[in-house]
């Protein structure tokens, strides 16, 4: 269950309006990697953890519901952005570039649908969709997809930071990209702790015997030219300790080249064999 | 540019037809983490590599290239699982549950539309979407979408060995599972040579005296309870050697509650003061 | 900001096991009138209220908080009406209707996907997208699009009641369709208050006299039969208090037939007078 | 059945291009509150209307059948906006801010996919999905959901009428404003009818002692602070007359801390005992 | 606009209720290649016509008007093929084959959702998208298109035909294949009339010179053996007689291998050479 | 299976970078008609190929693998015209409208999401999906769909080619406007072929006497007016060689006004009789 409390987790206070950047900033809201998707994730990891040891389930409780917090501030600051937002007239744009770069450089939603709100949408107006999050019911592997979000967000917050120059907006990025840090550490550890319990290939439970183990380390060179046979994958003892990688560099298929029965005739594929329907006499009993 | 050999790089055939296991083995073909999922996303990886050294982008130009091989056993291996597809109907289930099943059990979609071959869909036949993958233009974060891709994939692939006796199938899938083994391996030995040269935060080039340092490296305790305390990630020096771990247990806010300022009259919100439409006497200058 | 008590809104323990409802009961989760709709809708409407009084601002934080632990019940109810799910072969089915009804009613995405955890999913598994949400910056237009999400939401739930005669789940479902009642009571009473405030067509802002006002009222009888003109809809005075219905039997267009301007030549129209390209000899000055 | 006539409903012709404004357009053609939504929501809504009263299906029909129409206004309005589209290069808006405002804030798609032609997308470009719209079988529902859809469509079309000069444009959105007009009276008309026949909470006809009544009435207030005590909604006799508003400032949670069985092994979660892959002498009997 | 009248085009009644029916039938209706899609795609197409012959506009205004008709066909029917849909339970299924395959066959949101009527959505509960039509303001290819939609829409109808037994369905299905026989034919003749007007590859305006021509007519045989030599596409003279095709067996690349500059550092991409973060004096300009 | 080698098929290399003409360019890589749809539906039609001829499938695996190189082409293209990225600022574009028109004409997730990469997007942003493509089963209908497809983007690339004055981008559409030349006159040859053999309706092989013969030449006039009347469709032997059009200027209804049965009470559509809840004594045997 979940309490709000009116106050923000940081401020969320831009130094003046600016449509443009309110565009640009739906990216880490409402985008691929943005909070919705983290927030979403976690809560979902969260519920699913199964049995055994709670500090997984606390620890993703905890961080979803501060994305929850992100998005609020998110919110904030992009409706701030959007304020005092003119309407703006092709016939303006002649005499003024300001008018005519916000012209094309905003999202026409904000104005239109949300009336000067945030949506949870990315900076190209995409819906947000559940298809950007994963809960797989395997924590190791869940960790990794965390790690990869929090990856994904920082990077993205660091460019929107390098974009303006709005004290007020860096301010805030500035305490999102250090949360992400800690996020970053913290699924790092999770995942340190996750693999010095069952190695680090997921899952860890199938037995060995029961895979190709002839090709398990093997690097297939599908790409001419060797320069991936120089990098750390190609040769040594493997990361999980149970194999050593080799490198093929003229792979060969392994299979036959397949041929498929012919389709049952109540499909219809096109009969290769002439026929014209024209001059068919139809089969009475078609079925 | 690519070149095909009409050769499989392993074989795909099962025992037996089995229209309901075609529905599920769509899955690891056009689901979030399937076939598609991967090539397309080391593809661009691949594609969008800038400069440096050319063994990332040789790798994941290797592994791109071997995904589509993999799409291509796939998609062979489930158009053989709907061979004989029979008619079914309704009736036919008084009798027979097996019928029953089928009926169930099966994507009518792989009878209607596709005529008996596989498609570009998950095992409830949500057609693929590159909303799924992600290409960043920074290699650790890629190589960790890699990684996480790799994970849930690999996990699919087990499941789904446990849900067949066919052993035509899970020859296969034995097949698809040590790559996966391969692949995991490859991306970690990947990780572990960027992140020390880099270190483990992406991106680490941004500067951290212009993040919020004092909660870099603090986890809040949002969720009641405090088995999250127990954690590695609770104490100790940060994963990056860069802090310190601490723990808030309990959170409060550091900013205040937000107020927006009014909307522009054109936007038209509700008023909140009393006007009824049909007293007001039209403004003869609305804009 | 976000705090989670980890104890539920209200409990969510079916009598036993059943993966077939568990597919059935993530529509209310996460389909389009799902919990994961209106918490999403609440919450931006509530972050984008401007200005003025605040208590709708709370109302929509109080119910949006809430629709999160509606998520959350649920997920968990989902998680364990997948408890025990076996891995069904085929095979089974052909002595065991209950293997092969559940063989072909389960959303195998259960098992491959989320490893017997919910997912934000529908009741056919279309992911949860922010399509299905509306937050538009006018107040009385939200409320209306909250009642109708709660009115098809409840409906929803009762129909799933009736689908089941698990006590555990009829005993959640019960109280999810009484906090529906309340939160179309609620909406009822904002609703009520804000056309009180501003009469019943939104925006209300709008100057009557900017619109075509000779049609404000008119219902035209498009579908040839008059049975739509018994209704209170079509005679006596307007809901808006500002005009009369009045009912067109046989409506004539107002407008021409529209040509448009044939396409500039460098967008490639097929043109419809004779020019076979072989015969063109290139225009040396193409733009 | 329909039938076409050529002549539209009303005239639909701007005073001169703007490709910019046809961008915007857009949103009340084919986004989420757009023509296309309403037209095939009404037209399913009717198409699925059972037994009973007539009036409803041909009032849908009726209205359907104009929404149609008004699809056709606007692609028609688009596509003459869209008219002598010039081709516009970066090097041209070197000098003039103009061409730089129409290179920024059009559709690309308008040029390189439909040719100077209207499309079935929003303002942003995203494709019209039938996410959007709602068709319940229960009429009250429906007809709050298509409240919903013209208080949405209406306040677009004004905030659309607000961002241009262009009178043959203003004269078009007047006609369409004016129609919204009707139809929010009309469903208003339609809900009041049926609410009086079957009270105000959806549907009416599930047994009030099956759901937890000692809820039905109750505000939980799970966003610190007061302000939301203050309405209509926190007091005095509920909406539907069956009971009374009551405030709980501090809820607490009914249910308890939810714990989830182990997964069984087939699911392979991650084993949170020690176990190292590379140690593990496999299970002969691993099914 | 638009007249609609309430008889059907054509008669829509099964003889018997069948929702496992119901649901592959709502592939033709809301699916990629179904009714709403030739609707949508023939109407925007036709108010999408510029200048020149009115016939192909009005051909294209009468065949979506049909098609709004053939939609409502297909909701009437599937309607009806859910009544007396009973509440069905896994309990039952024990006893009764019948009950399972139906459990197992139905689109849940059938019952859920819209209370027995038809959907906008595929047979796998996929929801309608416009992403499935094309109009692009090149004549022949958008008839193009629609041969191709005729072609894919009769062939899923003759299936749908032969999986089941129902005369009433039948009886329906037999209309809509004559009528995809007429719309092939009459997309077919359009086609010959403008191929003979423009030859055949559109567009046919875009001067050849400016096209590589030395590969216009070349068959590079990319897939390893030779079988497509044998096509008549391989050799003589090309479809569109201003060429002679020709085929090359070992085609090598044109273009040389790709080398992309840096990424600019506010990009943060993974540096290559070492640095470790936590060594790094930070820039004191970083932007 | 695969190889890829690093050379590409054609250089890829503008005169300068141009970041509103990357996001442009976006629509023929990952648009609709775009390279990814393109090699995505022939290698699935490819693998899908059953029994007889293997020409077609060698031609499609051709072909396929032709795409793929294309994409590369494409992205490579796209990473090269967003070098020198420059960070843009709104208080740039007061004097300087090439930065205004950049501000507003690229897309944002180029800076944001890829990092100066190319995406598997379209020209506004919309992730590609597999909606787009088709894989029937039936040859011919696929390859109408291809001819479609090369159609479609054959005119997008010329589109295309107008809108730019960089030689190099020119150059390389140059090449890619002829391998679509190419590709409409392989598909058109295929098409010949099959037509030849089986007659022009798909599928052929449907016993003509099956379906409603009375109107499989018959053009209904829906739409007012009768222009249709004058094409090649209206009048003399059918395409296929089996009839003779004719048409009917007034067509009217050949099946009656239909009329559902109402639902069963437990989908609670609202009752039409009066009943207020608040009266109602719940039945005691509510199922």
């Amino acid at each position: 269950m979940f309490y709000h409390v009116k106050e923000l987790q940081y401020r969320a206070k831009p130094d003046r309006p600016n449509p443009v950047y309110a565009k640009k900033l739906q990216e880490i809201l409402g985008g691929q990697y943005g909070e919705i998707s983290v927030a979403m994730q976690y809560l979902f990891q969260g519920w699913n953890v199964r049995g055994g040891d709670n500090k997984y389930r606390d620890l993703l409780m905890d961080t979803g519901a501060e994305e929850l917090a992100h998005i609020e501030m998110l919110a904030t600051m992009i409706a701030r952005l959007l304020e005092n937002t003119p309407e703006v007239d092709l016939d303006q744009a002649v005499s003024d570039p300001v008018v005519a770069a916000i012209l094309g450089g905003t999202n026409p939603q904000h104005a239109i649908v949300s009336g000067a709100g945030a949506m949870p949408v990315d900076s190209v107006g995409n819906r947000w969709t559940a298809s950007y999050i994963g809960a797989s019911g395997n924590l190791l592997a869940d960790m990794r997809a965390n790690l990869t979000a929090e990856s994904m967000g920082r990077l993205q917050a660091v460019r929107l930071y390098e974009e303006t120059d709005d004290r007020g907006v860096k301010d805030m990025l500035s305490w999102l990209i250090a949360r992400d840090t800690m996020h970053q550490n913290q699924w790092l550890a999770a995942i340190a702790e996750l693999e010095a319990k069952e190695n680090v290939v997921v899952p860890s439970t199938f037995p060995r015997e029961l895979e190709k183990q002839e090709v398990s380390y093997t690097l297939f060179n599908y790409s001419a030219g060797n320069e991936s046979a120089k990098g750390r994958w190609a040769y040594g003892p493997s990361m999980d300790g149970c194999g050593v990688f080799n490198y093929v560099e003229n792979p060969v298929p392994f299979g036959k080249k397949p041929k498929l029965k012919p389709a049952p005739k109540w499909l219809h594929d096109t009969p290769l064999n002439v026929i014209r329907t024209s001059d068919v006499h139809p089969d009475p009993d078609t079925k």
